[in-house]
């Protein structure tokens, strides 16, 4: 059986889930062609799509099996599912202009995390921390899916993605505007509680097990490492996220 | 179609993942009755059943479809599983007596978690973060399975687990002990950072939305919140306690 990624060739994508078809109904910068209910659930999404002054008519009352005929076969929907435009990523002159602007940057970056349900559930670790953006590999990182919005809980509408061609040379740039970078390996000296801690901050993350590439690496101005038990090899990368965008979030 | 849970009516069940079988055959207390493997990863397998000094004949090298026949369809195997016991739980005078013993004594108690995901993801957490037990209600948590095993990355044999039938009835026994019971609920009033600290620390945590029920919230010697923006609802629940983990760690 092969499995639907809820990602379509036309770049439009499913999504669903009571939270998630909430959340994109409610994001004006989310474009949004299909939204799927039952006789149940309808009664919820019509007030969201008029308080969002969206047309009614792009809401369907049908029945489960139409909705899942659209998801994953897996897909917990919940009796929500629509069909939507990926968000857009936002450029990394963008965040560079908004830490201009605020006093205080925070941004998280990822090399190499490839599972789409791991970036979903740190893109709500991202939005739950007050994180200002998230930075991936273009090549290396899942696009916008169904599941990773599920994952989300419906966050990745309030998080600014950016998608770079190469994280070392994004590195450099946010150096040159004066962005403090963190890397987070399990083999650092420094804990993490010990960390430096500046107004605008990027924290880097690898994949687990891999860890960052040697470049990027490279390219941290300090490694700090979580305080886990020498009995246990490795958190799961998006514990490890939350903790770290936690321990950002305290200063 | 009807999803195999891992675990069957004999007691036993099947886990697999290379990190779940090593770490179960490196554990004296684990009964293994079958370790299958492939011609690839049997190299690995045999050294570890030597170490831990398990007779070799358990081992068996087959195929990944006589492999998947035993585990869930989308069970990630990696050429491993093996049919074990359940490991044995411990009592909640278990617990008294350590923390009898040593200076310090960290719990986590959960209220109707149920997904076996999440389970496993917490265990990961307390076993990372160095926590003494954890404890969960009999009837609400699912059984130890497969999928828990392998979200536990293996760490399931490290961590004693503890089932009791009445959760506030456990914690006014550990209250008699000296535990100080610190509940995390979104709408309490102190942050996680400011909470007491105490020698002994229990940590109770609900469900995802519904949270601690009302008996097991009064038996909370103070409750705390995680500080998440305003704009996002909750954490994930694994997610919520590893911080809290971290954070009890940190003392």
């Amino acid at each position: 059986m092969r499995k639907k990624t809820g990602q379509n060739s036309g770049g439009n994508l499913w999504i669903y889930g009571r939270h998630a078809v909430a959340a994109a109904v409610g994001n004006l910068r989310r474009e949004i062609l299909k939204v799927l209910c039952t006789k149940e659930t309808a009664g919820e999404i019509k007030p969201l799509l008029e308080k969002a002054r969206r047309n009614a008519e792009i809401m369907k009352i049908t029945d489960r099996r139409e909705i899942e005929k659209n998801l994953p076969s897996d897909a917990v929907h919940q009796g929500f599912a629509a069909l939507v435009k990926p968000l857009e990523n936002i450029l990394l002159e963008d965040i560079c202009s908004l830490a201009e602007v605020k006093n205080e940057c925070r941004v998280l970056m990822l090399d190499q995390v490839t599972d789409p349900q791991n970036v979903g559930a740190i893109i709500r670790s991202c939005a739950a921390f007050g994180a200002d953006a998230l930075i991936v590999q273009d090549k290396n990182s899942p696009e916008e899916s169904g599941a990773m919005v599920k994952a989300s809980a419906g966050t990745i509408e309030l998080l600014p993605v950016c998608r770079v061609t190469n994280l070392s040379r994004a590195l450099e740039m946010l150096k040159k505007k004066e962005f403090w970078i963190v890397g987070l390996d399990g083999y650092a000296r420094k804990d993490i509680n010990d960390m430096s801690r500046a107004a605008k901050t990027v924290v880097v993350m690898g994949s687990e097990g891999k860890g960052m590439r040697r470049l990027v690496e490279e390219s941290c101005d300090e490694t700090v490492r979580l305080p886990i038990s020498s009995k246990v090899e490795s958190l799961n990368v998006s514990t490890a996220a939350a903790i770290a965008l936690y321990e950002l979030g305290r200063r």
